[in-house]
This record gives C-alpha cells, structure tokens and sequence, in this order.
C-alpha cells in the first residue's frame, strides 16, 4: 500500500513509475463508477481536478490521463497519470506497446509530499 | 463522423468496435478536463453516467472501462466501453495486448439507436 491521502470517502495511491501517476479508489466497494453514492462521486471528481491541476502546473506535461478500468479489480478507481513526449509509451497509453527507453527525471517525491498536503486542504 | 449525439456542449460518436464503445467529445476544443467550463463538465459527466447504466442494464457486461488519453488528439474526450470476459482483450485495456479471437455478437445497432433517444431525454 502506497497510500498518499485517504479520508471517508476516497483514499489515494502513488502508482511507482517514471511518471507522476495516482489512483483514487472509492472507500465503498462500488464496482463501477455510476453505482457510487453522490458524495462519493463528487470527491472522486474532486480529488481527479486537484491532481490534474497539479499536475499540469508542476510538471507541464504533454498530456494528461484518465482511465478506470478495473478489470482484474472490479472496484472503482481512477489512473490519472502526466504524460510527456519522452516518457516510454508516449503517444500510446501506459497499458500500450512500450515506444522507448524513457529518461524522464523528474522530482516525483517531493511532488508527492506537496500533493498530500494539497488534497488534505481541498478535500477535508 | 459516427455522430450519435450532440448538443451546444458535448457531442457522442460511435467508436466501430466487437464492443459498445462510445466516444464523448467537449464541442469547445479544450484539452484538459480541468480546463473545461462548468457547464462542459457537467455535460461530460451527465454523458457518461447515462451511457454507463444503458451499458450495464442492456449487456450487463463483465465491467465498464473509461478513458481519456487525448495523446494524439489532444482535445477533451472519454472513452466509455462495455467490456466481457470473452471479448478480444479482457482483462487487458483494449489498447493492450490481444488476448483471443473475441466471439461477441451483440446487438449494437439496436443499442446505439435507443442510446441516441435516451441522450436527447436526458441531455437535452
């Protein structure tokens, strides 16, 4: 467990990569993202906005990514991952074919740490 | 164009697949989530929440996936696709590795057609 910030209703995990990535998973073990209670829904969209935003404004990324799948874990969770032109699976999806070797070096520890403190302000 | 829907913020295409996979796109050429108005957001959401439960009433399918790369076209848009235990690429994302023959011969253009309905009642 990897676990960067949890209240009642969601908890969030660093995924280790070359590139910034967290999971925000419903405390509830909803299976799919349209059975989850209101309040659920709304910090899990929540939670995915600081992220992105953060993301977007420390790194400058290429792109961002979302997905939920849960195929081998049917619970909701959310991927959201900064994506760059040298990482080693752009322009395919971290689930594609691996393009290159990435030699991205990026300060994902001290992002993580300010990340934690960010979404305990915006979401209790 | 497979254009299911469109209204004043998002527009609905059909993605050609074995699966129900659907594309939600912003109208405006936004790239990021974060970066779209309330209204688009909304919009978005409201999308997929109606497409994900016709997905499941109508198939009930192993899981519903979601995604939004943007990595090639980096403008704002969600995947949403019904996936199943027999289909090409299950467990895998369908932008991963081939799994099996997939055999599903499910009734999609009858789904597609009630879908268009069920997004002008409850989209606008």
């Amino acid at each position: 467990m990897n676990t960067l910030y949890q209240n009642h209703l969601i908890r969030v995990e660093i995924e280790t990569s070359e590139i910034p990535w967290l999971k925000i998973f419903s405390v509830q073990p909803y299976k799919e993202f349209s059975q989850c209670d209101p309040d659920t829904k709304v910090a899990i969209l929540q939670a995915l906005d600081v992220i992105e935003k953060a993301m977007l404004q420390t790194f400058q990324p290429a792109k961002i990514n979302i997905a939920s799948f849960g195929n081998y874990l049917p619970q909701v969770h959310f991927h959201i991952m900064a994506r760059f032109n040298n990482d080693s699976f752009f322009p395919e999806p971290m689930w594609g074919k691996k393009q290159r070797e990435g030699q991205l070096a990026l300060e994902l520890t001290a992002f993580y740490q300010t990340m934690a403190k960010t979404l305990a302000q915006h979401c209790g």
